[in-house]
Order: structure tokens, then C-alpha cells, then sequence
């Protein structure tokens, strides 16, 4: 049978983690864990909000009614660091962990995936993320989320920042997918502005990394995605106004998970360009993942938008809210980006680098980006526009005022 | 913690069926069947298309290329039989079936389910059915989908008819999902028009009956929803004009998953008396399902729109594209039900019970079908209006055009 090279292509969706969302889904965690063979748990969490909130003691305390062992381990730090993995696999093997329970976000999570495949491997797990090994086992993982934004609750992948040479690296293989997700959207009112608006940044990213693509012809994957973006758009606001507004809360958290468990993407092949050029900022500069990527994507957008404009004049018009000016599709594409930093603004984004990291950034910390992110000039990255050295230097530059 | 009883639904999202789409997808069914754990395989499947086009011939050919062993157990019938059941049961016992794979559509996966729960169960599987027993293991299975419509494919339901009495009952357990799900839209290339048309009807109905609800706070979800809506029902006259139409045909197919996968009902309250009405329809009077549907929906929506206009007038603008009288909601959301009705005639659907068995119905029939929807007049259905008996009499007898 005759292939049409312009058809859709072929994907695999694979979703199984079982989400438990609502205000008394925290009450089951006891019951999940058992449910999915956990006796001894490795309870994972970052800085102190979780213990601050009394979130931590409230897990801990229904696993201990439920005759499910703990082992704490705390101090995730955003982009998690492989010094932490490391602690977490020496603890799990001393102390025969077969269950890790994040709770926390997508640096939590992250790093429980890391631990958990690194707890069954005999060299050194870092092999996984420099793709000179694959992971063949992990151990089973669930978590209690707190942070909407990553999505690596429903995802495949992680993201480690490896301390030595600061060097932030993502893996992805389906067996590291969460058992469990518990989702109460009461947990993320006391998420501060800039990080809800960040996370709401990183969630449909999510999406629109996956939206801005060659591949026209899954319709009902992109009509789903633009039912999210629309959705974020108009939640994030009212989360701003009103940070316990359970409803808006809501749409944030599950819009988290469905933005990156790959169902905006059945069908299409994903960019990720802006993704990994925020990777090496977030590298070097510790910025939150979320305002670095607004920092990029305008820029990114600028540069690559005439590879196929149509697809932007749609993100304008059914995104965005632009009319559609059907003599000028450049110009409406540019009115949908024009339109997207505004957005950016008015949630608390930046969209520049020096607005993201409060100084100037200079040539020679761009050109050891450029570097990083083309692993030492040798690659290239993302396929909306296929980025070569010389074009990941031009969108540095543009999104520093530079060009 | 104080619930504010207007918030939405707590909910939990389980899909873990592994969907492979697309025109190389069939080539897999060994390695998924291995990957999860059959050795020897019922190889489960309908009339004759699945013969005639030679797909039964060439999964058996890359089963036993695979090592795998199969058995072969054809016949079963829309509407599917527990005779059938019971025939699936004695021959995975005899044969020391540890897999079941279905090669087919909504009927042929349904019986799969009940076959799957029957062996491991030592008494009489309609227990299942009837609700007096709770399936508790299954053997897994997986499926090659040939007919977009019931969804059977993601979801945790079956549906089986007992001849003895035409009781046709559902049964919804999640241990019941299929481990993965192979879909090639070419294989539904040469589904006559009728069938392509009540598939997209009972696609969009399993959509509608989540989203008439009045839980009105899952925005995201009725977004989804309303994409999914929409997409079906512009790809279905695509497929009409050009049955090979790979591009319509993926929409359809894809949308038929996740229309039934609970993607499309997180956090709200379905209805589903319109499925419960048809089922008794299509008990007595062997009707397609989908097209069934087509003969109920419209007096089902009549009778209960006023129950929630602004959610029929959401429906009638954003799905059925009618300009919104802001004036007269009423009126709108009638507009909205007259529009759906203009579809389904153009899609070759009926719109009332005549139309649908080419007969008038007699009271006594309606009746009969009463007292089977009430179970002898002891329980109500729906929840967007509960109905009583007498409301589902006036529902039928609008649907037969004599009230």
C-alpha cells in the first residue's frame, strides 16, 4: 500500500498513570501505594512548603495508618541536581526503598525518576541522561502533586542538572511514567504569582511545542490544543485575582498533566527548540524554567514563523483572538506573537533575557550557550525549523536586545 | 476543609490502554500480545470483512511468525450474544487461552471483555451483568480495531445481550481495559456509509452524554470536549465524499477513543439515559446502536433542555455554530437541537423511531421497552433530569412521533 508522504504519522499513545484528582484524593495515597506493590516507601520532596503546608506530615501520617513504611528524603532543589539522585539511590538500596512517593512538582518527580532507575542500574545513572545506556527497570513511583507546570506527572521524562560543567539533561522512557498522580488543586493556593504564572508558561509550552509543527493533518489533536491553551489563558487570570479560586485552580493542574502526557501531540512531531535553548539558560543562570522559556519563545517565533505561516495565522486566530487578515497572513501571524508577549507581560513573564535574569547577558555566556546546546556545535535542534549554531546564536541574540 | 458543593467533580482518569495508530500498526500485534504476556492467544473476531479483507489472515500470519499460538473464534454479532460468551469461555478453557485478542469493532471487544472475565470466574459470567458479583480478574487483551464507534477500545465498559429475555446490559470494570489497542484508519476505508455514520453518531453521542451535566466548572474539559464535537462533525462528511480519506478517517478513529476513554467527562456527572433509552431499542428491535441513538437524541433534548438552557445554548453555539440570541436563550438552545437534527439527516441518520425500524411502533412495544429501562419500574435513568417511568413513556412517544 502506497504511503502519501503528506499523511499524518504514525504514534503511540501511552497514558496509564491513574490520576486521582479533587479535594479528597490526598486520603488514598496509603491505599495507591499498596495497590501498586509499594511496602516501603522513599518519600521524596523539595524545599519546605511541604512541610510548611503540613502536607508532608498529613502523606506521612496515612501511610504509617496504612502499615506502609517511610523513608524521608527532602531537599530538591528546582532543576534538580544528580548530587540529590545520588543521595536518594545510596538511601533507597541501604534501606531497601521498593516504592518512591514524590511530593512536590516537576523537580521532585524528576528527580524520583532518576533515583528510581538508578537504584536498579549497576553503573552510574548519569549514563542514562548522556544516552550511553538505556534504563531496563525502574522502581514503581507515585506522587502527591503541588506544583502544576512540568507535567512529568503523566510524562516519560526527566530533567537533571548534572553540577559538574552545569549541564541540565533530559531522558525519557515510558517505564518512569507515575503509577499514581494525586491532584488536589487546594494544594497550589499558596503558590506565589510569579511561580503559578511560570508554571501556566511551562504548561502550555507543553502544547505548543508539540502545536508548532510541519504536520497539518491531525486536526483533532490541534483542536484539542487549542482547547487547552484557551483554557490556560483565561484560568490564569482569574488564579492572579484569585489564588483560591478552586475552579481556575483546577483547570491549571489538569491542564498540567494533559499538556504533556502527549495527547496535544498524537499525530504530530514536536519542536522543543525553545525547550532546549531555555535548558542551557536555566543552566547557567538558575532562572525558573517557565520565565525562561517566555524569555525565548517570542524571539523563536520571530525567527522561525515564515517556515509555515499558516500554522501561526491559526495560533493568532484560535489562540490568540487575532481577526484574521486574509490579505496579510504575515501580518497576522506577527499580531499572534505580538499578542502572545503581551499575554507574557500581563501574567508577570518576561520576554527578554535580561528581564529574566535582572542584568545584561553578554556575547561570551551566550556563545558558551550556543556551545552547550549544540553539544559542542555538533548538533542541531528542533524541526519546525531545523537550528543550526548559527540560528540558535541569532534567537539568543534577538532575545537579549542584541540583534 | 470545607467543600463548596458547587465546586466540580473529584474524578479519576484511567486510561492505560498503549494506542498504536497508524498504517504500519498491525505490524506490532506479536511483539504487543509478548510485551504483554500471551503465549497462546483467542484471536476473537466478527462476520466476514475481517476474512474477506484479509486482515484475520495476515494478524495470524505475524502472530505465528511470532511464535504465538492462536485460536480462532469468529461470529460474533452486533449486539453481541452471551451465547457467544459463554461458547469463548468453554473454548479459552478447553485451550489453555492466556491472551485475547479482538479484531473487530465495539461488539466483537465487548465480548472479548466478557469472555476474558467469564473463565476466571467459576460461576455464571451474567452475574457480572446483573450486578450480583464483581469481576475481580481478567485475562489480558489486547485488540485490532476495525470500526470507530463504541470506543470499547479505551474504555473500562462492555455491553452484551442475553437472548433469554433480550436483556442487553452493561458491566464496567477497569480491570477490563484492553493492554493495547492497535488502530489503522485504512482499515476502515471500506465501511459503508450507514455504519461510518452511526459510528460518528455514537462517537459524539459518548461525548454529548458527559457533556450535558450540570457541573459546569470543568472548562477545560467542555473545551475538549467541544474540540472533539466539532472535529467529528466536520471529518464525517469528508469520509462521506471520500471514503479514503486517511486524514478524516484518522479523526474519526482517534476521536472514537477518546471520546469513551472518560477524557471527555473529567469532573463532570454524565447522563447516559439516552444509551440506556437506545439499548432497549436496539434490544427489541436489533437497530444499530449509533443510529438509534440518532432516533432518540433529539426528544431526549427536547424534553430536558430546560432543565440547564445556558449549557444547550453552549452546545447550540460553540458545537452546532448557531449565532447566539442573547435575547432569547430558549430559543438558541432550540436552534442548537434543530441543527442537530439537520445533521443527522445529512449524515444518513434517523431522527425518530420509524425511521429507524422502517415500521410504526405499537404503545404496547414502547411499553415493553419501559418496563425493561426501569427494570419493572424500580429505577430511573439520566441525571442531567432524572427520569422517571412516565418521563421515559413521553420521550418514546415523542421519539415515535405520537405525543
Amino acid at each position: 500500500m502506497v504511503v502519501n508522504e503528506t499523511d499524518m504519522k504514525d504514534f503511540i499513545y501511552y497514558a496509564p498513570t491513574e490520576v486521582v484528582f479533587g479535594k479528597c484524593s490526598e486520603e488514598q495515597v496509603a491505599s495507591l501505594v499498596k495497590k501498586y506493590g509499594g511496602h516501603k516507601v522513599l518519600v521524596h520532596y523539595g524545599g519546605g512548603s511541604a512541610v510548611r503546608s503540613g502536607l508532608l506530615d498529613k502523606i506521612c501520617g496515612i501511610l504509617k495508618e496504612g502499615g506502609i513504611e517511610a523513608v524521608l528524603l527532602g531537599g530538591v532543589v528546582p532543576n534538580p541536581r544528580l548530587s540529590k539522585v545520588h543521595e536518594g539511590i545510596e538511601l533507597c538500596r541501604r534501606e531497601g526503598v521498593d516504592f518512591i512517593l514524590s511530593i512536590g512538582g516537576g523537580s521532585v518527580i524528576d528527580s524520583a525518576k532518576a533515583i528510581a532507575c538508578g537504584v536498579l542500574y549497576e553503573g552510574e545513572v548519569w549514563d542514562f541522561y548522556e544516552g550511553k545506556a538505556d534504563a531496563a527497570a525502574y522502581l514503581p513511583m507515585g506522587c502527591v502533586l503541588t506544583i502544576p507546570a512540568a507535567g512529568s506527572e503523566m510524562s516519560d521524562s526527566s530533567v537533571i542538572t548534572n553540577e559538574d560543567g552545569d549541564i541540565k539533561t533530559g531522558y525519557s522512557n515510558n517505564l518512569s511514567r507515575q503509577k499514581f498522580a494525586i491532584m488536589n488543586p487546594e494544594r497550589t493556593y499558596t503558590l506565589p504569582p510569579y511561580q503559578t504564572a511560570a508554571g501556566v508558561t511551562d504548561i502550555m509550552m507543553h502544547t505548543m511545542e508539540r502545536y508548532f509543527s510541519h504536520d497539518d493533518d491531525m486536526t483533532l489533536t490541534d483542536a484539542v490544543a487549542e482547547a487547552l491553551l484557551c483554557t490556560m489563558k483565561d484560568s490564569i487570570f482569574t488564579v492572579l485575582k484569585d489564588p483560591r479560586n478552586y475552579r481556575a485552580r483546577a483547570q491549571i493542574m489538569w491542564g498540567g498533566s494533559i499538556a504533556h502526557n502527549d495527547l496535544t501531540g498524537c499525530g504530530t512531531t514536536g519542536d522543543w527548540a525553545t525547550h532546549q535553548l531555555e535548558h542551557e539558560l536555566s543552566a547557567m543562570f538558575d532562572a525558573t524554567h517557565g520565565a525562561g522559556l517566555a524569555a525565548i519563545w517570542p524571539s523563536w517565533a520571530r525567527y522561525v514563523y515564515r517556515e509555515n505561516v499558516g500554522r501561526f495565522v491559526r495560533f493568532a486566530v484560535n489562540v490568540m483572538g487575532i481577526r484574521n487578515d486574509y490579505t496579510d497572513p504575515e501580518g497576522t501571524a506577527l499580531k499572534g506573537i505580538e499578542a502572545m508577549e503581551r499575554f507574557y507581560h500581563a501574567i508577570g513573564m518576561p520576554t527578554s533575557i535580561q528581564e529574566l535574569i535582572g542584568k545584561d547577558i553578554t556575547e561570551a555566556e551566550i556563545e558558551e550557550m550556543v556551545e552547550k546546546c549544540t553539544h559542542g556545535y555538533t548538533c542541531t535542534q528542533g524541526r519546525f525549523k531545523v537550528l543550526s549554531a548559527d540560528d540558535i546564536r541569532r534567537i539568543y541574540l534577538m532575545a537579549a536586545g542584541l540583534m
